[in-house]
């Protein structure tokens, strides 16, 4: 099995909600008329995806779909981009678990919830710098 | 807010259990000392972190970490290269939640849970095959 996520699908309650909710954050769909809601990461798709149909695509209840507990990491460049994208996140409705703050190791964060809860942390790591068209290598924390 | 994450944070329970879970499906992990097992996917890394410790890092209880419901899709080029990862999946001790089964839309796939409950996909879709290099992109379903 080679290291990679093609595809990563938010289980969400409304589609029409969430979708408007990643088109405020300046995101823009692909084009589809299949049920799904795709946007184009870097070598990847984040999908969104209803809650029921989700389910039953896998073949269990709705209520065991929320099980594995993980957050979307988006990495800036420059700290205080992390102030912006929180409001931003803000503007968008979301949810602000944690406003932009320094952290122990030396990084600097914040954490939003978007409609359904999914947890996207906004980070810069000044000892992981992004590559020139924003991908990312975990060199630590320093 | 470019279209990209840098980050996906897998919140386990046990860290030696999660990182031998994904080292017994081929992976390899970064070398760190930082409390994190790392592994670097394409343009961005997929990361193991103590459930407290995330939920410490976010500032909310721990109870509150599993809401937003996602799984992460894993695409291959060949149809039977499904069932084999499922096989792959279920020796290194995955709960297999959906056995490799063609899908209603012409694909063909099967669904695992990770020590902690991440739902993982592992699918052939023959409308949106993979670059060289493994890059996916979302063409729909046909």
């Amino acid at each position: 099995m080679q290291q990679r996520v093609s595809l990563i699908t938010l289980a969400v309650s409304d589609m029409g909600r969430s979708a408007a909710f990643y088109e405020a954050l300046g995101w823009a769909r692909v084009k589809t008329d299949d049920g799904v809601v795709a946007f184009d990461l870097i070598g990847q798709t984040l999908g969104l995806y209803p809650r029921a149909k989700l389910a039953e695509d896998i073949g269990i209840r709705e209520a065991d779909l929320g099980r594995g507990a993980m957050t979307l990491g988006y990495n800036v460049s420059e700290k205080q981009e992390v102030a912006a994208l929180i409001d931003v996140a803000r503007a968008a409705g979301a949810r602000i678990l944690k406003e932009a703050s320094d952290v122990f190791w030396g990084g600097h964060h914040g954490y939003f919830a978007d409609p359904d809860g999914h947890i996207w942390e906004i980070a810069h790591n000044p000892f992981s710098p992004l590559s020139d068209e924003g991908a990312f290598r975990w060199n630590g924390y320093g």
